[in-house]
């Protein structure tokens, strides 16, 4: 008899989404000892809060966070709302003694980001941050390849996060759903938003990054604001490139911008070894591309990895080789670690204090971009 | 309130799992009037009908099929066991008056398909099979092309479905787990498994083909036999090559094979019209390759269209621009079709009668291997 | 010092520019015992012959080729006119005790190319004719890996030659410019023109093909034709399919169309063996598609070799890795090697008698095509 | 009677090949009113000198550049030699009132290359740098598109030069083969060498870098020196990463490399504008890659355009549609367009001017790399 995991869900936006159908689907194909429940979703708006119970089978609402964090028969509280609400919420989860998830990033800063960590580690409470596409397939093989040291020496990490969805400058900002335009609410632009994501499997595949140096650029100067109704300046960056030099010796380049005609989520990353380099691209999340130097000299080539096969990780819980998955998989993995990592007694991660060296990566990046100077990296480790 | 649609599956292997997954997602993501109840799953094996319903959450189990299409609080019958099982467990629950989704192919030859497509039309119960590929988001796609008219004439079909799990001669064939090798339950080799998934696309893109010429093969000519434990010879076909005339003057290429070394399940199809060519595989199941003669001359080529867009088929129901779907989703659309079709009276398809279709194509395939001459192939409509 | 070869070229079309470059750069990047020399060039049209041998340096012009092969001053003729004429010219250069190369394919069909054959051994002269994908490095490559016994056991020979230039019915036959669709002079349509190319390398890497079935489809039944002025039947295939037997077990599938919408000259070829496959195309000629099971299992996936490293087939007498050559290199490479063997007294190759064991295939899948019928092919060695 | 033009090459090295095939093969290609003679080689061993001549066909030889320089049978001096010779032989060779052709970079820096361009616009003669990589088809057709303003505003440009040859320590520096490791020789590490490719294009398509923010790394410290034979420091950049501002208020990203391993000459650029986006790669030369916003939304795509038609530049001089050219063509279109440009009594394109505005560039980011800052480009325009 699997013993229950009553979740709290704060949100109900695209992130709520990608949650909900990683809660129901992780049992069907991963052995877990915790039986998910969908005890609560909290929304402001009670017919919104109603209509996404009713959908994804919730059996009760809140409109007031607080109220959902001191139920008893909660256990763990997971948060999909805008960016400016993770710290409030997850502090008083923790002070509750509830198990948090927590979207990324982190927090609005590396500040708040400190009294986070601070709050769950004195709760001593499991939390975890959803930087999901470590659990893509293809991105956990990448991981065990250089864990495995085939990479030998690291020289280049580059990495870039591409969209195109606010080139028109007819897209106002603010408001439900275009927060990500609001410096307020999301903090930053593309480097909270995007580059966040390079960052953290960044840090995961190759450690430390030491020190930055970063352009940041807001192509639209001013959009109507859609809570005012008013046209005001827009204060999130639209396009973000920086340089940087990881603890390793390696090189970093990174970028992310939302004006690249032609992509929708084209998040990539390259990374160059002395004996091997390996490649990986969103848009065709199932493939590794690698390149092995120690290949017989006239057969060397980079070799597309078709990450179907049982010996990959997480496929052997799927379909048949050749089958692939998609986005949301990687959802459902990072939830059945996270479950697994509980009942097993360790750290699901990454934590919160993982979550918090990407969050002072986009802190010097932004400051550099202000500064115009290399700046230095704070580390949470 | 919806109304129930309860279902009894007979089957818990591999196509079990995608239909439960289908039955369990398919109302989270799409607006359906029923309610997929997951009534009762059969196996002969109670203890392995036990876990399949405790993993997928079904209210009961049934060791005998012939119960389960009694059950009065069952409304539709889900079959996914072996090929030689489908007409018998079919034309019954069309006599118990359900509602019927039989796994591809419809049956172990054209003869005994008249009798399923009798069954249900005698008896006027919904019916589908799960030719699942029309449904990944670019076949739809192509689909719609091709109604546009964007092609224009067809000069040219191609198709392949290439695997190479079969290559090695200490594979057993038969039983629970290699029954695909046994002719007796599959009825046929790769043409039944996989050239049918490639024959049901082609009708439902380009028509009718009126004649075939085929040439089969069996690689490894003998195999232990799970069941019997001898060394017995394999009565399917390894691979199975075809050239073809459709009603419409296009012609035919189609190949399969389990020997082909790199390719897990690669289906892939080209279409070349008069004004356009498509192309899709099932290895990059997410992009539709298009090519348009009407582009300005010297900016035409290939466009691999990442069919993950809001305009996309099926796509405004999932994630966000960029973020792609896999294998499953298809079942999850069929599925979700089917309710939808039964909620406006409508027919779901491909049903029985167009299933026998491709039934006819296969049958004339293996004739013509036999004979090794052009064949004609029977038309259901 | 370097012996002189002192050529004569006959045709002055798209072949021979081709060769005329060939000729030309030979002996910049190879080193070459002879020296070839334009010695002449032939046509009937005197300014156009003049027109020729200015832009490539031909030292004189003739008008009619009997008295080219006459003249003492040449050894060797190069047939570079359409495939009407080759027989004729290629008797009379061997019968004058001249080496001769000829463009393919060596015949109008098997019985006139067995004349040459017994022409040029009983004259005992070198002779080659111009199948010259042979010479791409990557297809080199593959006879090597192939040769070297890497693909262990083959089970399937694919092969296609896609182009799109017939598709208007507004285009006429025949003349100078259209002789490849007036089967007088072209002999057939794309069989002999594309999959004699397909079937060269095929037999070349995989041996002889025993028996083959085959369709071909004329889509455009009449076209006006540039030398009567009249519309008349069009008597060329435009599209061929067949499939086959090879005498080592494995299967063909090979398929030639001007129909195939989007396509230039898309030669591609794929060969499935029990422990690796290969696969490549003319529109990326420069790279091979290698997949190889041996490979450790969770990193096996379709490398792609740029072939353009020095250890390559070619390659160090080029530029240097990552750079590279195209269409033409393969004629340089071809007559290079053709110059080479006669230094070393060996048998250039492709030879006459290896072009008719071409021929043959192309005489059983054209009389197939009529008979509707399996054809055994005849054997030239 | 075409014009003679009577060329001396200094220098016998890679690009003296590159050069002198160019030479031998436009007038085969292309209608030129001058006939390129090759008169003169020079290099300092005699015996080098010669065995180049003979290979390529040049009449006489020179081991002493003045002399060549000095010769009155000589028409234009074409510079091939190591980047520390190219100021003073052009300089010389603009005082005896010859051409110049000039292998980039231009010079060892900008204040030397202003006074080559002096020297030159001062004698009055044709120069022109040999920046190649603007004459591929693919990258000509990127120019074309962006002159004809279909990209829109530009957001983004992105290009990286990728190599992985000196990633073993062992590899010495200096000498005739390796003194692109010295900086004395080379001035400069893959700035000079590789990013000056990567900005002539940028300036060419994309106008003027105003600001740039530089890092460098020299990842292997020491090498033995092989004019020394003693283990030196390494002065060159081993890498080098540039952001910066363009004058159109778009964004660059740069990167080049020679530790990237799989790759070994992967010069890529991408530009993002408003309604389009091109990319281009130096290992499949002949694709350009093309998304239009304004196809059709739901067909929207990225193009691989195959430039190989008639249409495209340069092509109808070469083969057919669907037969590539290669790496070579690129220099046999520099001096085509060369020689038409001065019987047209036009600039040769790019001109020493043109080339300064790269080496400016350069400096400005081999200084910011030094202080760590934000450096100003000087404009030569």
């Amino acid at each position: 008899m699997k013993k229950p995991l009553r979740i709290g869900l704060v949100g109900y936006g695209f992130m709520g989404r990608t949650h909900s159908n990683a809660f129901r689907k992780a049992g069907n194909f991963f052995d877990l000892d915790y039986e998910p429940v969908l005890a609560a979703v909290c929304a402001r708006d009670a017919a919104k809060a109603k209509a996404f119970a009713d959908n994804w089978g919730y059996q009760s609402i809140e409109t007031d966070w607080r109220k959902l964090v001191e139920r008893d028969d909660i256990d763990l509280i997971d948060i999909a709302s805008p960016n400016n609400t993770h710290a409030e919420v997850a502090i008083a989860a923790a002070k509750a003694g509830k198990m948090i998830m927590c979207e990324k990033p982190l927090s609005m800063d590396g500040p708040e980001g400190v009294k986070m960590v601070k709050a769950v580690e004195k709760a001593g409470v499991p939390n975890m941050v959803w930087y999901n596409y470590r659990r893509v397939p293809a991105v956990t093989l990448a991981h065990q390849l250089i864990a495995e040291g085939r990479l030998g020496k690291i020289f280049h990490y580059r990495a870039k996060f591409l969209q195109d969805w606010t080139i028109s400058k007819d897209l106002p900002q603010g408001g439900a759903a275009l927060w990500r335009l609001d410096a307020k609410v999301a903090g930053s632009g593309v480097t909270g938003d995007l580059l966040a994501h390079c960052i953290d499997t960044a840090l995961w595949l190759n450690g430390h990054i030491s020190s930055v140096n970063a352009m940041t650029e807001t192509f639209i100067k001013e959009r109507k604001h859609t809570l005012t109704g008013k046209t005001q300046k827009v204060e999130i960056d639209d396009a973000c490139t920086f340089m940087g030099r990881f603890e390793n010796g390696s090189l970093a380049n990174f970028e992310s911008t939302r004006y690249a005609r032609g992509h929708k989520a084209l998040y990539t990353f390259e990374i160059n070894g002395e004996n091997a380099s390996i490649a990986w691209d969103l848009h065709d999340l199932h493939r590794l591309q690698y390149f092995d130097y120690k290949d017989e000299s006239k057969l060397r080539g980079w070799r597309s990895i078709h990450v179907t096969d049982g010996e990959h990780p997480y496929m052997k819980n799927w379909w048949v080789p050749g089958l692939q998955i998609g986005y949301e998989h990687s959802f459902v993995h990072q939830f059945a670690d996270f479950v697994l990592a509980i009942g097993k007694g360790e750290k699901p991660r990454p934590s919160f204090r993982d979550a918090l060296d990407t969050q002072y990566v986009c802190d010097a990046v932004l400051k550099s971009a202000h500064t115009n100077k290399w700046e230095k990296v704070a580390k949470a480790k």
